[in-house]
């Protein structure tokens, strides 16, 4: 009975699906999603990094091109290095397992070179849009089946502020860089992480043609009332949604060094035309 | 007992993951991926939108920006020119639903009108390639969510091969693109997908640093003879992985006309500096 599941009510404040909705326990263990970023002592089951690399490579991917591949790090002075580089956030030292996921065309070069063939698609900023996309399809994957048996995580976006010294310490060949981290671990019982609130359905979704609705802005000022009212039960300073997001664009500032990421990509030989 | 998946078995052609690993409903029906183009001509149970949308929206999203918006298309004349635009493929037409995943930056932009405020960071690379990935995720949930419910899809990554086309005919306004359309469906039992053999994790997968593996040639071979038998028992013409990745990046013809995606994606206010 999905119009009564608290995942829902958690998710949106309220219970807007319909009664004879699907469901199943996938969808009830997506909805669950939180980041997850305290986690217990503890290493992860033998095979769990096999299993979330199985469910990753299970994911769809551009014509079966596989642009990705993933990094363990698990040196601890890597680890602090590259927590340095990602806004000093701690859970990149502590998670017992921490992945980077890499859109990688390195691989296909290799083949290519074998053949005395050169690439040219790389030139261009499609394939590095494709090979981000196809990371990022596969990391979802992993996040998805790692939720299902217990674990936790959350994505570290923060791996781009300082992508030039990131690539460099983990010795990034050309064609290969990293979309972002993943902090991975048993939830810590003690640092019990929530559900989000998400914006209303219907500012997300549009039909037939992209037209915003009438009363956005005022859908959104109902979800910044709901969210601001998360963030204080959170004990967070965090703003509203709308205040966030627009300050999170407005400068290069709020960018952490990402406005040097096209150069950077470029000497990591994408082309971007 | 996931060494003796069969799912497993069709995803390496072996049983390589440990005989200990974690395993989970959801992690069986991930393993369980394949590309749908072939559906029933059946509606879809009333709530199946809602809920894939609360599976995508539950996904993880950079600093809860949110930056993406889907659309639904059923208007068979818009549904007609769109698969004309992209490939001309058939279930662009006849899928029972078609959703276009939108990276969307105007969302933010028309908070940041209200408030008088000038956005800066959507003038950077980094932006594009942060509301695309969390395209991306939102998009993967909702895939994952309706295998589990008995619903198959593919992605259409041929939206982009003639963006300027598409973002016209959805009249998508500045600050947002369509990274890729989905098209969702009952699978048709006379026309079954089979799950498609990827590269060997040992291909994948690096340890502390980005380093190939001295048999990564020999690999992708024995990989390259699994997937030539696969495609061979579908009757398809593909050739191997590795002769396909190597075409798919040699030329600027073979990325059918995402070569002028940067020029169309600067038309649309992303300003990829």
């Amino acid at each position: 009975m999905p119009h009564h599941s608290p995942l829902l009510k958690n998710r949106y404040g309220h219970h807007d699906i319909p009664e004879a909705a699907p469901w199943s326990p996938v969808i009830e263990s997506l909805l669950a999603h939180r980041s997850v970023r305290a986690y217990r002592n503890a290493a992860l089951p033998d095979g769990t990094l096999e299993v979330l690399l199985a469910a990753a490579q299970s994911a769809a991917t551009s014509s079966n091109q596989q642009a990705w591949s993933v990094l363990v790090i698990d040196d601890p002075e890597r680890r602090a290095r590259l927590a340095a580089l990602a806004n000093n956030q701690a859970h990149i030292r502590t998670a017992p397992l921490l992945l980077v996921w890499l859109a990688d065309l390195s691989r296909v070069k290799r083949q290519a070179d074998l053949r005395d063939t050169e690439l040219k698609a790389t030139h261009y900023l499609d394939s590095l849009l494709t090979a981000s996309i196809d990371a990022a399809l596969a990391a979802q994957n992993a996040v998805a089946a790692l939720e299902s048996i217990g674990l936790g995580a959350v994505y570290i976006g923060a791996l781009r502020n300082n992508l030039a010294e990131v690539i460099a310490e983990l010795d990034l060949p050309p064609l290969v860089y990293p979309v972002f981290g993943l902090c991975i671990g048993q939830p810590d019982p003690d640092k019990p992480a929530a559900i989000k609130p998400r914006l209303p359905q219907s500012v997300v979704l549009h039909r037939e043609k992209y037209l915003p609705r009438a009363n956005e802005a005022e859908q959104i000022s109902g979800y910044d009332r709901h969210i601001a009212d998360f963030y204080r039960s959170q004990e967070l300073p965090t703003p509203d949604w709308s205040s966030q997001a627009v300050e999170r664009q407005s400068s290069v500032d709020v960018l952490h060094g990402r406005g040097r990421n096209a150069e950077v990509l470029r000497q990591q030989a994408f082309g971007l035309k």
